[in-house]
């Protein structure tokens, strides 16, 4: 199916489609999550789609900075999504770690794919070709199997992906259809969601990440945000256009003004003009203090009650497990292995 | 620890000890098993060690006959556990299929071994030489770490093994280790008891096998039983002696008596003397009948009550669970997941 009839499909009847994707707890969400993928999200939870929001926590075991502030990074990430509009009473967050019948999938869905199988994947050639081979931990390599059991334990058959996600996506299908091939039908073999977000680049014209010091977390004061603006890379060209091909660091601006706005960026590039990069920048800045504006003041406010966001994540957990043991029942009726 | 002083320490003091072995749900158990291994857990059980008995039910997904009757295999297996003479009420037969905490485990133990350590372990080594490579499955190739999960979920300390299995468990004590520098002391670091069991072949001089048709099963006739020994193979020397290197086929059966009646084998092979193959059968087909008779009036008088049996594995599958949340729970803790 191609995008386009997919989206309209969904559009026509959400109550037949259900969401897997999630994040992996490194830290607090910026506006290239926000307008990748939360915006996405959250657009699909509005129109009624049912969305199961995986914290990623097994994925950052081998980083040890991370894995030492667990709670703190997955209490940010359900307090980013709920900030940014993410309905709890419509849609599920849970952590990974959580759900051990979730994780028992691994071990049947690890029976039918093999090794050179799961050493093709994408991710896991890029880090045994970036590690010593030997380094490499049994958990990043099943890492495909993983993701095959965090989207299938739901039967999501919707799941948002960049192009470059395609192939995990592709495998966790292999598998839904081997599983029910050797066993009997149990799952959906989920359908890709190409995102069509435009790429945002950080405020210093590479890859958008919070470890560059160029992105603007929701989090992040209307100061905060003022200032790291002021200090974005443009070029020496005084008229402002859309050209991302040409010039990639004003037209990341010019398009996180218009993604704010939700405007056309270039009708926004046009209204600056000759403006030059200090009007551009004053337009960004405005644009985006307003846009994140209600999302800060909730995220503030969510923040105050952390009793509350530990209720979301337990309502969360406790609904995922629900769901898992339900589906592992079915998988254990299908192999006979009910004694 | 030599073997002589561990089983010393076993036997002194039985309740510092706990013990997780088990097999593979591939058809009713014979002589070579009883003798190899359940003979020792029973005794183990009897003087007050905690014996947990693992049907390893996702080890044998792969081979389509047995996955096919898998609840009539595990019943069998439970059937024979409690006729050898396994008592439920001190020990725990459960299926590995029932409890998610424990399949959980693999995924923080898969992060720590590398792929190179997993690739080393003999069993996985043997599966990748003796098919082609790309048609290992994920399963067998994380084989290793689930064992460590098996074994590390009850906290056993001591694992009954052959001499081929010591790398298995040093895989496992390995994993005990870092994550209890990583995270903190969860985990023994399980001590192999080495089997002292001497080898018994089968009735046609080789490896005693179900598969083979030269295995007499506990569960096998007197009929049956004495219809095997008379097909046995034997040598040309009428004059009977124990001497497993130079004569393996009628040391084997001598063995076979001697271990029914618990007694030395060189006696018995003298009480025989030049009393020929005939004899010798005779007398093995005896034992060996005598020695079974208790085993079998119990397995058929506890096949008539399957109820009982599928009791006997629930009970044991819920204190399973009711461990491995347990132990999930104290991981949890230690790795900071706990939200």
């Amino acid at each position: 199916m191609t995008s386009a009839l997919l989206e309209q499909s969904v559009v026509e009847s959400p109550a037949t489609f259900r969401v897997l994707t999630g994040d992996r707890p490194t830290g607090r969400l910026h506006l290239g999550h926000y307008f990748g993928t939360l915006h996405n999200r959250i657009r699909l939870q509005r129109i009624g789609v049912e969305v199961f929001l995986i914290i990623a926590d097994y994925q950052v075991l081998t980083d040890r900075d991370i894995a030492e502030r667990l709670p703190e990074h997955v209490e940010d990430l359900v307090l980013d999504y709920l900030a940014a509009g993410f309905d709890p009473g419509h849609g599920t967050v849970f952590a990974h770690s959580a759900v051990p019948a979730l994780n028992q999938l691994l071990l049947p869905f690890l029976s039918l794919v093999s090794i050179a199988e799961l050493g093709r994947n994408p991710t896991v050639k890029d880090e045994i070709a970036h590690s010593r081979q030997s380094a490499v931990s049994g958990l990043m390599f099943t890492y495909p199997a993983h993701q095959a059991a965090d989207i299938l334990f739901c039967k999501a058959n919707l799941v948002p992906v960049g192009q470059d996600q395609l192939p995990h996506l592709e495998l966790t299908r292999t598998i839904a259809r081997r599983f029910n091939d050797h066993y009997g039908k149990v799952f959906p073999e989920p359908s890709p969601m190409l995102s069509s977000a435009p790429l945002l680049l950080g405020t210093d014209g590479t890859k958008m990440s919070k470890s560059r010091g160029n992105a603007i977390s929701l989090s992040a004061s209307a100061d905060e945000t003022a200032r790291l603006i002021r200090g974005a890379k443009t070029d020496a060209d005084r008229h402002i256009t859309y050209e991302p091909e040409r010039r990639p660091e004003v037209s990341s601006l010019v398009l996180l003004a218009s993604l704010c706005r939700d405007r056309d960026p270039h009708e926004v590039a046009a209204e600056i003009g000759s403006g030059g990069a200090a009007v551009l920048k004053r337009t960004v800045t405005d644009a985006v203090n307003e846009f994140l504006a209600p999302i800060r003041a909730r995220r503030a406010e969510l923040a105050r009650d952390r009793g509350y966001l530990r209720q979301v994540l337990r309502v969360g957990n406790a609904r995922a497990n629900e769901i898992a043991d339900a589906t592992l029942a079915e998988v254990r009726q299908a192999m006979r292995s009910v004694y």
